[in-house]
């Protein structure tokens, strides 16, 4: 079936020779052709019955040379390759829809160097993000760019997306805290880019161009990361409001009062009751339509404290009903916990959904939500909406009715996708601010983007990878690159 | 002259029919072929006599659709365009090397729209630098991306070499800043990249792309740019040292420890005694062999004022033999003013020099100080050393000796930067951190760039401008592209 697909797009099989070839690269334990552990590279976290493709064989390099040989090979046979992280992503970035080689980084996950006179660290791209978090913030050091799958998530993937997270309306997304980064080229080169460099103009930004650039463009093997100070005061508040439209109001107020929040999330009603009845948990939701969970962080308590107490009185003045503070670590370790696994408790509670990703001018928000509703009332489905306010980031997901059949589902949601994605556009907005086009995006993409735009991408997409055999049909649709 | 240097690289002589469509295009007014007036566009901040060149045309736009009619004919009749903002720049981007069209976005200067809700201005590219600064500051607002030279610069400038500044080490430089983009293509189309975005990973991150490629790709005809809140502290140290080594060893120790300044600046006694010469400026310079200038902000001055003590006490633990503060702006402005004319005042001391601009990670600026020193015997110039210590962003500067005959000079600059960048390479960094490659650093980027890498950008290059026609011989060599 796989093969099938392959061959359909102009690509050849992998045979017996090359899997021969892929053992002499990486090992006998690093390929492996059986169905059971080609299953689970055959998905991320979107739906793996929509989106789920096998691949033909799976390779763990365990180093840049090997996964240099990887891809000279697939060029030479004309084999599709699709890298891959930790599987965690949520637009099926790392999906083999043409079967093909798949390269999982799992096995390269060591740390380089920790240099802490130049305050980075240098990892594999296999690294679990979190473990580099913990690890330098035992040492007094913050790495700011991690995203809220942190728990699972690889560097490398965070990169290949620009992951987004929690902490971005202070912090910025991963791409700020990339200094260099070592990468395997479509054609199969080492290249390091960037360095432990605060600034660099010498020629182009490629390593800007390769962060979110899905795979496309190159297999990411190892990150220069910049850290920063950890901030050794934090604080939460928890803020209900009667509706979303009020919640959403209150961001830009915040925004522009000259304090800059480390987050502000935000959770309607159904999101926050889909999570906590998935956690077992229990927050104050009946009364509220919405929420907003808002942090603040610094070096000295007392200014942190004044931040909060500001934002507190701020949200009061514009309709909020109860402003909790959340002061010691388990509390606010509770509420965050219950924002983390929303999208989790949705999939438990409804698999067949689509979690969205638009990001819009900040202070455009409170805009969104009348279409949200309506929208939901046109195609019967409810839209649950959460996510990072601060940034204008909403994560709006489209749930299944249990009684719609799967046909009017499938065409619901894409005619009422087509109408977000349109309405974002003219909202001054984009289809994903942190998730990636992949797949799961990638037939939108030229409804919403510039034609002049597209051509400029693919431009590079063809200069860089001739043959097309770096995670194709990933953003761009196949027939318009081979 | 310059057309016969345009026909030999195999570009088209601009005619008389030309220069009537180019007035069509701009009206009359805004097109000039009389040799005074293309003068003044033959140079930027560069040593003019070594890389100066006549264009044939100067062409003012005041549309971004003039300029895509501008760049469109410049395709069509194989003639060189060259885009400039206000001539400030420091390694020679805007010079129109072989002839052809000189295009100046000058008049484009409005501001379109000054969105206070999304904390965004947006602002045509020739606006200058200073004028956006203090218009967003009479608002409380604050654009933390400005470099040395705002006072003259434009934000177009800014954007197409990434400029850097004085307060990068805490915000950034100015592609932080940039959020969106109206770009005219090379090949003549207008697309706006980017929005008032926080975050956006819908493709490639074309706009990153264009920031600091120093005009080859685009010319940049409107942006949108991030304002952040206005800090309401500042407060400045200005700390002696015995020798530059002894300065910049400090710079790792303060940058480790949790707070961070908005800016470490670093001059030795040459420098310092040279601009206060120039100003007729008096600094306590005799004592000491090297300067640091620190600059703290923030929102709160008790926290403001607790950092300058903590990095004060730092400084002098390290060997500082005299620490002063200076609170009020009158002082601080004298001190900066004194920094900021450093490069001047070498110019009109020593008009036969080169300015340098190499960056290293941060904890290894220490190890430069000696290679300066030896380079400065071996070639019998002095080289003093200035710039942004807080990013490992050293303003070298090869000084010619009067006694020295020009010939020499020619022959020691020369060898003197390649073991420079050879050692700048070595130890980790690049060749420039914020003033970008240009004509200047361009026989250079070969000895210090991987050759993956300088496919990788001149495959973009090739891609985007088919005819290379935009900015070219720029960064790479015309012999490589055409």
């Amino acid at each position: 079936m796989a093969v099938a697909t392959a061959r359909a797009h102009g690509y050849a099989a992998v045979t017996e020779a090359i899997v021969g070839r892929l053992r002499k690269i990486v090992g006998e334990r690093g390929v492996f052709v059986d169905e059971e552990k080609l299953d689970t590279y055959s998905h991320d976290e979107t739906n793996a019955e929509e989106y789920g493709h096998m691949p033909e064989v799976v390779v763990l390099p365990t180093t840049a040379e090997q996964v240099s040989a990887v891809v000279k090979l697939a060029n030479e046979t004309n084999v599709p390759i699709t890298p891959r992280g930790a599987g965690s992503g949520l637009s099926g970035g790392s999906i083999p829809i043409f079967g093909g080689i798949l390269l999982s980084v799992e096995k390269m996950n060591k740390v380089i160097e920790f240099d802490m006179d130049n305050m980075v660290i240098v990892v594999e791209a296999g690294m679990v993000t979190n473990d580099l978090a913990t690890m330098v913030q035992e040492k007094g050091l913050f790495f700011a760019g991690y995203p809220m799958s942190l728990q699972t998530c690889y560097i490398g993937g965070n990169i290949a997306e620009n992951a987004g997270g929690g902490k971005a309306v202070k912090y910025g997304v991963t791409g700020r805290y990339i200094h260099g980064l070592e990468v395997v080229t479509p054609t199969g080169e080492i290249v390091w880019l960037g360095g432990k460099l605060a600034k660099d103009v010498s020629g182009y930004d490629l390593k800007r161009l390769l962060i979110g650039s899905e795979g496309t463009l190159g297999i990411v093997t190892k990150a220069i990361v910049k850290l920063i100070g950890y901030p050794t005061a934090t604080s939460d508040l928890l803020v209900l409001f009667k509706t979303p439209r009020e919640a959403i109001d209150v961001v830009p107020t915040i925004m522009t009062r000259g304090i800059v929040p480390t987050s502000i999330e935000f959770m309607d009603q159904l999101s926050v009751r889909t999570s906590c009845a998935y956690l077992n948990e229990s927050l104050p939701y009946e009364q509220a339509g919405a929420m907003l969970l808002i942090e603040v962080d610094g070096t000295s308590a007392e200014q942190v404290e004044q931040n909060l107490i500001a934002i507190g009185e701020l949200c009061e003045e514009h309709g909020a009903i109860e402003v909790y503070v959340a002061e010691d670590h388990n509390t606010i370790e509770r509420i965050w916990n219950v924002r983390r696994n929303i999208a989790e408790a949705f999939k438990v509670h409804s698999p067949i959904q689509s979690l969205e990703d638009i990001v819009v001018p900040m202070a455009i928000i409170p805009e969104v939500i009348p279409h949200l509703e309506r929208l939901s009332t046109t195609y019967g489905m409810k839209i649950p909406c959460y996510g990072h306010a601060g940034d204008g980031n909403l994560h709006a997901t489209l749930v299944k009715d249990p009684e719609m059949d799967m046909d009017t589902w499938h065409t619901n949601e894409d005619l009422c996708l087509r109408e977000l994605y349109r309405v974002t556009r003219e909202l001054g907005g984009k289809i994903s601010g942190e998730h990636g086009i992949g797949i799961k995006r990638k037939s939108y993409l030229n409804d919403v983007i510039d034609p002049v735009e597209m051509k400029l991408m693919q431009g590079i997409k063809r200069a860089w990878d001739p043959h097309n055999i770096m995670n194709p049909g990933k953003i761009f649709d196949l027939a318009e690159m081979k």
